[in-house]
């Protein structure tokens, strides 16, 4: 049995720091439940001394009673000046939290350019400012900031640095690749050589400059770091922080050693969703692990291996991270794609029979006008399921009219529908920021007394595709679009040579999915915003 | 000095595995010209044999004169039967490449259960598919897919399977790492066995699936691999394939094994954002090396040290691969490829007066806004041309409507538009096969009499990007459209809440555009047509 690895997520910290992320309070609450669930040991949440959102933060968390300890980002004391006297450190010993991590140069370029003070001064600034934590009964985290540069340039002040947080009495010793620089096998040698002069425990923080912070993190883990730090989906400035979403199921799936329990990593799907929802960002499909797409097949040779057996073309069990396999239809892909998928959905289909040959020439005659499902895969159920007679008819389109006006006073979008439900007729309409928001603001309007689960769904992507070049705005265009709620995410498909008749196709076939699963939608999405005062939303 | 590294571009290829990813022949043209500039050494088209689009591709690409290496893809011959009846093998061959790459098995496991033959069957595929290459004289290379974890089920069979290979003269052996689950360490330690017992050139192939692709490649280059294959911004099946955006700048500049020169190394950005524009994929922001955000810098005490001496918090410097730093407090971005690209036109701009930076100040208040001019060179010459005062108003816009009407019986698109042109109110009004079309017809109809030669300009490529991800039908979207004459191509942009309105943007830019050249239009596009018969068109 491997060492135990300390997880000390720092999403709330450092992960706001990438552009475009701003996170509430109210979101950083959130999160930190979701965190604790996770089971990550440590959660950052900022800067006590900061702004006010980070001390709301603080004050809300410490009623949550998380399992995870909660921690407070400062910096060692300023230059010349005392512990006593230094506001900052005297905010996070206040905030109440029970560990701190203050960040601190170890790289003498550094303490001579950015920090302008003596290599004596710095030195002194790491120690007393750890002490002071320590005389606070606070457990005390040092992070030295550019070790590996430092280390590179002058590995006997690093190590001075570091040296000086340990006899003062930190906890934990973290290097941090700051600039996201430094290559696995260095950092491997580095964090060994550290381990070879320091009896402290030492942690690992990296950055992703380079493509490099997962690998980074497990060389220091090989090496004997024994706490990662990291954030959700590797959210962090520039390129982003290590991503905690593949160093936990690379350390304790590939590697063996243990971090939090097998349940826990089964909430690991849900959480890098569930983060990336809060924080307003775009999940890319192919996120390792956790991405729409991870486990997603195409090719038609590689899926009929799969439909064998998994493991020709799995990493690792899907499951074991919350994720799912995905078979895709492609032009690219023969019949047992399709095939593959329809079983997935438990629909009696084989390859010899007359339904399935003429559901394989719908597909075909679709893909020829331009339709593509690879990317559709809700549209894809539907068309599967109807051919089995699974589907019933949610509406029935009498008409929709879309007028977008431009004059020198203003701009208005409006959408005017009339559709029949159930022998009922309703005829509203609804305006939006452009013309697809106000078809499905319309649309949405009209169906919501009948499925009121539907307000709990909105569009997470819109994508455009001109099919055939030429004569563009006369072409054929195919829209993708991507819905979610919390729990599922699903795409699908219109096309047309009109986009706004595209869009609604698309936009139809999301709301007949989301019906379909209704009543899983309505229990699990209603149950989690309940849970999080969100019913409103 | 280290060792030539040969650069295996599979964006054509394995990059259009990537779920949403379909290109069309014309697209793989633009990318492969854009490949050859960046100096790959190798550029894989796909498997002439599998559809018409490859086959199209094929046959323009040997007309372009490129450096790099055309590559064909195919698998070794198909089981108990011959390589001179294997319509696959065959049509590689008659492709008229110089080289080709054959996929085949190397994990005995995957013998069985999805080749479902007998172990020496698939060597003896092996070597007969590349001796039948090597018979008529091309370059062969051969994938040994799933080589890892063959290596570590059975690393007899794993490494016979290669020799096959090598015994019948390929000239290169590469490990694939298939299913992107072998961690760097395994890597390192398998290529280091596999260089002991081969002579040909290794080459290594790996995807994404534990985000460790990019270190998994530097690993394998590490224990003597010298051939590295991956696609651009890593686009490929599932999680992708190794990112050759961030395997290019590590293995030469921090590594310092050649792969490039270093004027094409200062291409990445570019291509880079050229492929992701031409694939329709958005670009993460803090994609390493190449996104816009790699080189970003929001704290204010990164940016005060940033000031004093950029390598305080900067890996590389950004200029080596293309990228340039922001500073996202006081942002001055691309001023000097505004300033060569306003040097052009023949505009007196320098970077030292007070027009230069009200333009550049202009056009940063536009990319905050959302506007791109990296994909929109026309629209950056307008705005350019109108800070010198070198444009006149073509026309006052007084209001456009657009009307969508779908019944049960039709599908209608109508615009109706109220310009003013040199005091003249024109008022009109036009149908198309959807809102922009019935646009652009609209407009056109109003101008044509004073602009006749608008007429023989029609778009011929209309994109559409979601700026801001989330509530993806209520946030802002980008047009870009490209339009030509015979003779030009010329690309504008449009933002906008609205789809609508964004469009109409770009389609008075692309117009605006093509009146301030038109004497040129004029008379090379209606000579040119003459010349063609198609002068009513």
């Amino acid at each position: 049995m491997k060492q135990q690895i300390s997880i000390f997520d720092t999403t709330l910290r450092d992960g706001t720091q990438s552009e475009g992320i701003s996170l509430s309070a109210e979101d950083k609450i959130k999160i930190a439940r979701k965190l604790d669930a996770l089971g990550v040991h440590y959660i950052e949440g900022g800067n006590p001394g900061s702004n006010s959102k980070d001390i709301e933060f603080f004050n809300r968390v410490k009623t949550l009673q998380l399992n995870a300890k909660i921690t407070a980002f400062g910096s060692t004391r300023r230059k010349n000046s005392s512990v006593e006297q230094d506001t900052s450190l005297l905010r996070i010993v206040e905030s109440g939290v029970p560990a701190a991590t203050l960040v601190g140069k170890a790289w003498d370029f550094h303490v001579h350019t950015a920090l302008q003070t003596t290599l004596e001064e710095n030195l002194a600034m790491i120690g007393e400012s750890i002490a002071f934590l320590k005389r606070h009964d606070m457990e005390a985290i040092y992070d030295a900031e550019h070790f590996f540069d430092g280390y590179k340039h002058n590995p006997e002040y690093a190590l001075a640095a570091l040296r000086s947080a340990q006899d003062a009495g930190a906890d934990w010793i973290v290097l941090c690749d700051t600039n996201g620089g430094t290559l696995p096998g260095e950092i491997h040698d580095i964090v060994g050589a550290v381990r070879r002069e320091l009896s402290a425990p030492i942690g690992i923080h990296t950055h992703n400059d380079c493509e490099l912070a997962v690998a980074n993190t497990l060389a220091a883990v090989g090496a004997g770091a024994t706490q990662v730090q990291g954030t959700i989906n590797g959210y962090g400035e520039r390129c982003g922080n290590a991503n905690l979403c593949s160093i936990l199921p690379n350390l304790q799936i590939k590697m063996n050693y243990p971090c939090v329990t097998d349940d826990q990593l089964a909430q690991l799907t849900n959480t890098a969703r569930y983060v990336s929802e809060i924080a307003n960002v775009h999940m890319p499909t192919g996120q390792p692990f956790v991405g729409n797409a991870a486990f997603a097949h195409k090719g038609g040779i590689h899926v009929s291996a799969i439909m064998k057996d998994a493991k020709t073309y799995e990493h690792i069990v899907p499951e074991l991270v919350g994720n799912k396999q995905r078979i895709l239809v492609s032009e690219l892909a023969g019949q047992s794609n399709i095939i593959s998928k329809a079983q997935q959905l438990g629909l009696d289909i084989n390859a010899n029979n007359d339904k399935t040959r003429s559901i394989m020439n719908k597909i075909k005659e679709l893909e020829h006008q331009g339709y593509q499902f690879e990317g559709a895969d809700a549209s894809l159920e539907l068309l599967l399921r109807e051919a089995f007679g699974e589907t019933k008819s949610i509406f029935k389109l009498e008409s929709f009219k879309m007028l977008v006006e431009r004059n020198a006073d203003q701009l208005v979008s409006e959408a005017i529908v009339k559709i029949n439900v159930d022998g009922q007729t309703v005829y509203t309409a609804a305006e939006g920021n452009g013309p697809v928001n106000a078809l499905d603001n319309a649309l949405r309007k009209a169906l919501v007394q009948f499925y009121p689960g539907i307000m709990d769904i909105h569009l997470s992507d819109y994508k455009v595709r001109v099919i055939d070049e030429n004569d563009a705005t006369a072409a054929k265009v195919r829209v993708l679009i991507e819905s979610t709620d919390f729990d599922n995410t699903w795409s699908t498909v219109g096309v047309s040579s009109n986009i706004i008749e595209a869009s609604w196709e698309a936009l139809v076939d999301s709301i007949r999915y989301a019906l379909l699963h209704i009543a899983k939608v309505e229990q699990t999405a209603e149950g989690q915003r309940r849970q999080l005062g969100l019913i409103n939303h």
